[in-house]
């Protein structure tokens, strides 16, 4: 069961999925792509995200892969449902674990999500949490500042705190909301910021870590875990469409995937 | 999908997983049995633990139950693979979640389970542990006193404080521990006094609550979900080999099942 586990993402905001996954679940192989010569897929038609994820897995396919883990929040709002139902092999999204972890997280049944434009207006967060739960009741508030922010590698300033500061005064000015889940996959690398802005009085929920503990336990349901007892880590694969450079400045600086080879490829 | 997901334990322990499921997942129809007439199984043989999980198993198969939750550890240890090798239904016990609740929670990788005799005898949580990760490294603390503790009702005193300082001290003198598994589930009900005592020093994970989280997800996974509309929440119902009335009060003054009706059955 050596097979690889797939990790697809619009760009660079699914290595926080990776780092994750590679935390975790350091005996599994995992391969990940990032599209980001055309991301982001926010601003993109339907058509368009489910032509680019479908050309990602395919191109996947060729590896054998065993799971498909799909770490952009844009694409699973759109492409899961029929990922799941077309593809052989078990498919996981970011925004169920995020959605279950809050479940399990919040006790006022008040919780708040933060993401893109197009995640929020999807509501697809909201859904998820009031199909299992009709009683939690939910605020979304869409951070578009928030990835051009990361994307500059900023994320420390006082700029950087006052732009999250004023997103976030809904939240702070709803005493009710005692759950918050970083609806977007490079927000974690926001969340010490984050959480000094809330002054730690709001559990912050990252779809990156619960998705990470998601894929394990479904590894273990369908049997799919390495149990080569030789096999200590292994060292994951990145692949991007878009220029090496970037993606290799920020899997060191950010991810200290410093063992890690990437590697450009054309879907 | 409104059939029902049964939870069995030995005795009352597993009423915290109980709580946990019905809070996470309000829209589920649980059955709990609890083996109270023979508990507790941490002192019977293997052949007996696996002849008692059968009784209770093939009981609750008359009620064309969706899924299994064993709320046991040691009948988790001794007879979950059989129970889901041979039941045509998901069967999820307490040892994975756990395991996989204190890989996500880690960051030293060094971890503390707290248990039975048996529990930390069996070594069940280190080998979850350490087959997904092995560069865990674990300390198992047998924890006696705990149970007979919990079961006079004694969840705050002087005393419980010093019995419960005194059975940690291996952990509280280890530094480099960061998380702790409570390995029964009758220890949630001392989580408030075991935090206390640990200082907030050490993450403490409670199985029941890991548990519920996995539950969930796997439902989704094996689309079992109560997608039911216009069901909100449902009540539990409890069954017991042994006398009503210890866990009437218990479900009432612990765990505000106020609205659950016991029963009594043979097995």
């Amino acid at each position: 069961m050596n097979r690889p586990i797939a990790v697809i993402d619009s760009g660079i905001g699914g290595l926080t999925v990776l780092y994750e996954l590679n935390r975790q679940l350091p005996k599994e192989r995992f391969i990940y792509l990032g599209d980001t010569l055309r991301c982001p897929y926010g601003s993109k038609s339907e058509e368009e995200v489910r032509h680019f994820t479908w050309e990602m897995v395919n191109y996947l396919l060729n590896y054998d892969i065993k799971m498909l883990v799909v770490a952009c929040n844009t694409a699973t709002a759109i492409v899961l449902d029929e990922l799941k139902e077309q593809l052989p092999i078990p498919v996981i999204g970011v925004i169920e674990p995020g959605a279950r972890a809050a479940i399990k997280s919040t006790e006022t049944e008040r919780v708040a999500i933060i993401g893109t434009e197009n995640t929020i207006s999807s509501q697809a967060y909201d859904q998820a949490l009031m199909s299992i739960n009709p009683s939690i009741q939910t605020l979304g508030v869409a951070c578009p500042l928030f990835v051009p922010l990361i994307e500059s590698g900023d994320l420390t300033s006082d700029e950087a705190y006052a732009v999250i500061e004023e997103s976030l005064s809904p939240i702070l000015n709803d005493p009710t909301i005692d759950t918050l889940i970083l609806g977007c996959t490079h927000y974690p690398m926001l969340q010490p910021l984050i959480e000094t802005v809330l002054n730690n009085h709001i559990t912050v929920l990252s779809s990156a870590l619960e998705t990470g503990a998601e894929v394990s336990a479904s590894l273990a349901f369908y049997e799919l875990l390495n149990t080569d007892i030789e096999v200590e880590e292994q060292i994951p694969t990145i692949l991007t469409t878009g220029h090496l450079s970037v993606l290799k400045r920020i899997k060191d600086e950010l991810f200290h995937f410093n063992n890690s080879q990437v590697y450009r490829v054309s879907l």
